[in-house]
């Protein structure tokens, strides 16, 4: 019965492959093995295919169909879309391509130029469009959000979703809801308070906003001390999830400002360092759950939030997960924001476990000082924000991990509206040598499955398949499969340039296809015919 | 006995690979399976490798060992020279890397400044390096030769072959000959007058220099009228041949300035489109055929000289034969300069074939005019540039050929140093769809054997090997593999950008390796472990 509607959702995807991508599509991207129609796969951001053409078996000997060289230096993390023959990438610097999915010619390019007065934090990156109706969305790295005409490339509309000035930036990929475009805003290390937006995908109009920072008189300002609050961050630069029986959206926050100086903002900082359900038609605030209060360290929370249905100590939870920057990896229910439990799964200096309220034990004089203090995790984590994926398959939950501490310096610093805001030496972090894994963990108990061991940081997204694979690239070029139940490495390709992206699968051609950014190029691979 | 002199060979090679790159082991680069240590292989500039291990029945099975994305936008026409598990490849615009034989990782890299006041006609490309020594030889672009530490990449020291701005550049790729670089200049479309130079690989001092326009009192000189021969152009922009037994230099010389108007320069306009045979220690020429007398079409004759010793009609030949740019192909005899045969190789419509003497039989009205001149071949050849290879396994030389034709406007223009000369307005040719082949000749008769059709003119050069092999690429990103026999195709990888450069190949760690230029990458081959 099981295979009988499996295959009758196949067929269905068959059908659909030339209609609208609607929110019927998008409901069944999980079952839609011919595309690749949202940032995380499906709206519980799995990014898991049950292809399985490609598998254990036989991935050491899969060739690369063909590589697209864009020419534009940069941060390439793009996931890209599939869809009728066609793959979109965005690149950085407002740079996107629509290319042919068998030869992977050009079928169009977008560019717009970036703001010479534009300051950023972390490069001028994007993660990748959304896509819904004939209609492709993204934002441009000047905090605007532009829809184009999927067959063209052409602009239908932008609009500015905050002022660049004043230090805002986009990089996210926006998600689909109904017929809305959900988008984030970064801007944390400018001091700029940040919030989810909501546009109405035919117009542009906003929906609806959600401040992460709240205003004066709305619950939570109260944990910002004196006017702090408007400057609080809380960037919300990753991709959420959603729950359409629940109808909530689960969006991720970023660090408060400034980044590593708590003094200026005396409290727990809320919605910082966050997981925040949204109602999907208001924008308004269901739950949240903060990961780190009073964040001095710079451990955003905007890392995918997975949501899985699992039992947790006996009892049936629709559950979110989430392998936090801070060293933890948490289990919420995603109906309630009830703390199920936490698991450090790396080095942690700075807390003695996580209590049963959720919050962190905290072990005293782990603060950033002038003449800086040695804390594990290093800044960047811990798990950052690069993709993660939950297989059904093995039921394992994968994400990597910057290894190691870093000594973090503090410094009192005033606000310049459009200038960092970190409170700290600009050169605020030093250390020692880092490294990085990959981890499977059981996610209804935190339990590690096995690590594989980076020799940097990690730089890359993770997809897992249905042939027992997950897919992994490095920072030194290597793109690679290893075996999901065991961590065995079984295929790699030195590509020439750091794996920043998360690679994607499809069906085309009667052949299984692997994707993935790598450097300034995508490279796509597939057995030999 | 030949086999075990082969052998010995080989052996010989094997003790080489950690001793001095000197004459000796230059003289043997045929046989240094190892390694590729010049531009066209060996001195006869074959580029075919005995290798086999990649052959007809395999190479469909060939897979990417490593990339290497240079990152460097613009076109990559490098040879890449092979040593000791390093790979030495230059860029465009002044970079230059090496690269770990095993990994692709960078060991150093290389780079200095373009003048911004410098012209160029055709982009700022390089051809690759020489090797002596632990020395690395490279021009760059601003018409400057540079010795570098093979080791480190670090300047030894640099020469000014000429200045720049007078519309002087350089893209070639030296030949090392005893102990001397010789070079080539590029300019003839500034209406430079151009040279051949020879310095001292030690210390950088010119030992000789032959200027390819001759002046006043110098044979040659009376055919140019008035002073013409002052900007008379005869660039030397591709890498010549060498033949130590008759201890003769052969490097081919590029079209006269102005390139489309003949009426400045009333005569041959000697040695403009001609090949030089020059005395190795001397720089005095020996003797020259030129192929194109007067000519107004842009029809460099820098193309390979290409060393083959041949019975031609009964008569045993140390010959020299290349494929003209102007629709022929060519035989010499390479003692004394002897035209023994031509034979068109593409549509020609502006000479009835080439006479007893080696002159065109020209056909009236094939000039340039105001109202422009349909012309077939059009401006870039028939065989431009592109890397050729002769394969003395099936006999066959193999060259590619822009077909087709092209409209030539002419126009009077008045010359002003460093600024372009090319006796024509800007847009000096239109045109007519035009397409390409790579093109197999039994070079002894000019005999076409087979023809692989392209869709648009070529872009790359060619390498055989005892494989059966050739390898090629396109315009449209294409690298392929071909049967040298037959030209049948027998795999291709779109690489996601044009390749502008001849594919190597090289034994490393107990395997065949394939490697190319593409796009802005290089991409090594070999087959699967």
């Amino acid at each position: 019965m099981k295979l009988r509607l499996g295959l009758g959702i196949l067929a269905a995807g068959g059908l659909l492959a030339q209609a609208q991508v609607d929110t019927q599509a998008l409901m069944g991207a999980q079952q839609d093995n011919e595309s690749w129609l949202m940032y995380g796969r499906n709206y519980s951001s799995w990014r898991h295919s049950p292809l399985d053409e490609i598998n254990t078996e036989n991935v050491n000997r899969i060739v690369p169909a063909w590589i697209f060289q864009s020419n534009q230096n940069g941060k390439l993390q793009t996931t890209p879309l599939v869809r009728d023959g066609v793959m979109y990438v965005t690149g950085p610097s407002n740079h996107a391509w629509a290319l042919d999915l068998k030869t992977g010619r050009e079928l169009w390019q977008y560019s717009e130029p970036v703001p010479e007065d534009l300051a950023v934090c972390c490069g001028k990156p994007n993660r990748g469009f959304a896509m819904r109706g004939e209609r492709l969305y993204k934002v441009n790295v000047q905090a605007t959000l532009v829809a184009l005409d999927a067959k063209t490339g052409d602009v239908i509309w932008e609009v500015a979703a905050a002022d660049y000035r004043k230090g805002y930036s986009n990089t996210v990929a926006p998600l689909i809801v109904k017929d809305m475009v959900i988008i984030g805003i970064a801007g944390a290390e400018f001091g700029t308070r940040d919030f989810i937006d909501a546009y109405d995908a035919e117009t542009g109009e906003r929906v609806w906003r959600f401040w992460t920072v709240p205003g004066p008189g709305e619950p939570g300002n109260e944990t910002w001390g004196g006017d702090s609050w408007k400057r609080g961050g809380a960037s919300t630069w990753i991709t959420g999830s959603y729950d359409a029986d629940l109808n909530l959206i689960y969006w991720g926050t970023g660090n408060p400002g400034p980044d590593l100086d708590g003094a200026p903002r005396p409290g727990d900082n809320l919605y910082s360092d966050s997981m925040l359900a949204l109602d999907a038609d208001t924008g308004e605030r269901r739950w949240h759950f903060q990961f780190t209060p009073h964040d001095v360290h710079d451990w955003d929370a905007v890392a995918d939030p997975v949501l899985v249905d699992m039992e947790v100590e006996g009892t049936f939870r629709k559950a979110l997960v989430q392998a936090n920057r801070n060293g933890h990896f948490y289990a919420l229910d995603r109906s309630t924001g009830e703390f199920l439990f936490a698991r450090a799964y790396t080095e942690v200096n700075w807390a003695d476990g996580i209590g049963p309220d959720g919050r962190p034990i905290l072990i005293p004089g782990r603060e950033p000082t002038d003449e800086g203090t040695l804390t594990c995790p290093g800044m960047g984590g811990g798990h950052n924000w690069h993709a993660t994926t939950y297989s059904p398959q093995t039921g394992f939950y994968y994400f990597n991990s910057g290894d190691g501490c870093q000594i973090y310096h503090g410094a009192t610093q005033d606000f310049v509206e459009g200038e960092y805001y970190l409170g700290s030496a600009m050169e605020n972090v030093t250390g020692e040598p880092r490294e990085g894994s990959i981890l499977a963990v059981d996610p209804s108990t935190g339990d590690r499955q096995w690590r594989f061991a980076l020799v940097s940081p990690p730089s890359s997204g993770l997809l897992s398949t249905g042939g027992g694979l997950l897919f992994a690239g490095t920072m030194e070029g290597y793109f690679l499969a290893l075996d999901a139940a065991s961590g065995k490495p079984l295929w790699r390709l030195q590509t020439g340039g750091p794996v920043r992206a998360p690679a994607i699968t499809y069906m085309f051609d009667g052949r299984q296809h692997i994707a993935t950014a790598a450097g300034t190029s995508i490279f796509v691979f597939a057995l030999p015919r």
